[in-house]
């Protein structure tokens, strides 16, 4: 077996090694022109979305048989040259930071960072008036793996947890309310997380008309894509105070241009697209990969097969 | 039974006459002279702490039999005027605030808030060195009403929690580690949460030397009292790198005088005693004290009673 790598990892070149110490790894540097007459059964995509170089090595038609992504989504793979050829991502390795991340936006939602914070002398010594994390209620749009890990955090800290996914869920997680419709979501929701995939159905999922379907004050965290929030509406409900925080790990377009609204909209939490960040993510994304290719050796299910219909 | 409140707090007032209409209540304004040949069973001291108004009250030798202090801490009721009257406190009413502060304190170091938020292009999108919460170990020195509920919470995420305590615990909830010495409770700890009364026994409890047994780059959050924390000590170790941050919600003094290094130093996050806050608090301090009214008429054991000799 052949693996291509367009991108210099010794650690997963190793670990591939390990499995089977006849398997060939070439590896490519991101602006190398591929070979003629290239061959490879596996291409692991790191960074390559839409490049020229992704372009070449998908056209040959008799190479590739699976696509590894490196990442969790893969809204931004070229679909169209996909081909038959089997797709996986390294779906899940992100979630636990997300969660994480999620819940810091809820605290610090809550206990309002980092206003909090004092640099000299404060009016008062003694006096704030922050919120409270108990009690609240957290909607959930998407419960794949980054929701069913801050749905356990929420609950832990009191509190209520919705959730409305596109999939039937026979087995909900104790103390988690499945709703069915976007209005039962948010209509009595304090704190509204978006981790549901980019794709057709959820483009522009936040809108004028469903904002308008929150509960007013609510905070939208978006750690999904930046796709499902149409933004002008979002400023409207901004302004109006229906919103009254958005706390935005990623946006539209990705990087945002210099003097964009979003940087300094007082309502606007904004991070450029960071919350996947923990220590030693490379391996943690390499994990699935390395476990496919031992599956794809041995005729065995793999991990994070993306539907090509659904797009995720 | 005659009450005395040195405050005007109506809700409380009526709360009381619900229990038993027949009980009197006094109300005093802050500044009130205490009257002649006053008479009352029991005083509510609510923000009179170490004031003539509170030692004239208290100088009355047949008087109040039972005082109840508003709040959490008893280090600055002056224990030698109680005599051998009843002391009992609001414990455990601030608990669950403060513990939600406390993880937000956690989930800001990890996740470097305030710096992670952008209000401009930063040199890189997609590109932040951020901690995990999952896998840390955080240290809890006194597991009373704040300890057990940061605990319950730091295991949702997937934290190691150790507990260090002066009393012993037979039943320990799962998954948390008993310590018996300070240093096991600090030497692998990255998170350490001072939760533990103001006491002799916790006087400068962080120090130079226990602050040497800590693991090198510990992240420590005091919601306690500031004397539990030698100042000068902490600043050499911030100062080292010893101590990577310091989440201070009380320091020594309250207020902190105007350009004090506290204030400016960007390894501290300094918030002027605010962890407590939540809404409807007043209601939620006042229900311990309610419920007291109602055992005390009954001869019923009551909530939150001080040890006088261990001072809280």
């Amino acid at each position: 077996m052949r693996v291509i790598i367009p991108f210099p990892s010794p650690d997963i070149e190793q670990q591939i090694k390990q499995i089977d110490a006849s398997i060939t790894v070439d590896v490519l540097g991101p602006y190398d022109p591929v070979p003629d007459n290239f061959h490879a059964d596996v291409l692991l995509a790191i960074g390559v979305d839409r490049t020229d170089q992704l372009s070449q090595l998908l056209a040959e038609p008799n190479n590739i048989r699976w696509i590894h992504v490196f990442g969790t989504g893969v809204d931004s793979f070229p679909m169209d040259e996909v081909g038959d050829r089997l797709l996986t991502c390294s779906r899940g390795a992100h979630a636990l930071p997300i969660a994480e991340w999620v819940m810091a936006m809820v605290l610090a939602y809550e206990k309002r960072l980092p206003q909090s914070w004092i640099n000299q002398v404060p009016e008062n010594w003694h006096s704030a008036e922050l919120g409270q994390v108990s009690g609240k209620t957290l909607g959930l749009l998407g419960f794949g793996c980054i929701g069913s890990l801050v749905a356990e955090r929420a609950l832990a800290f009191g509190m209520k947890v919705k959730a409305l996914t596109r999939n039937a869920h026979s087995d909900w997680p104790k103390g988690i309310e499945p709703v069915s419709s976007f209005e039962q979501l948010v209509n009595e929701t304090d704190h509204l997380v978006l981790a549901a995939p980019a794709t057709a159905a959820t483009h522009h999922i936040i809108n004028a008309a469903s904002l308008a379907q929150c509960k007013q004050g609510i905070h939208i965290v978006n750690v999904a894509r930046g796709s499902l929030i149409d933004q002008d509406a979002l400023k409207a409900a901004l302004d109006s105070g229906q919103v009254s925080r958005a706390s935005l790990d990623v946006v539209d377009p990705e990087p945002l241009p210099e003097g964009h609204w979003l940087f300094s909209h007082e309502g606007v939490s904004l991070s450029p697209h960071i919350s996947w960040s923990a220590p030693h993510m490379l391996e943690k994304l390499a994990e699935p990969f390395v476990n496919n290719v031992r599956a794809f050796l041995n005729d065995a299910p793999m991990h994070g097969v993306v539907d090509m219909k659904e797009g995720y």
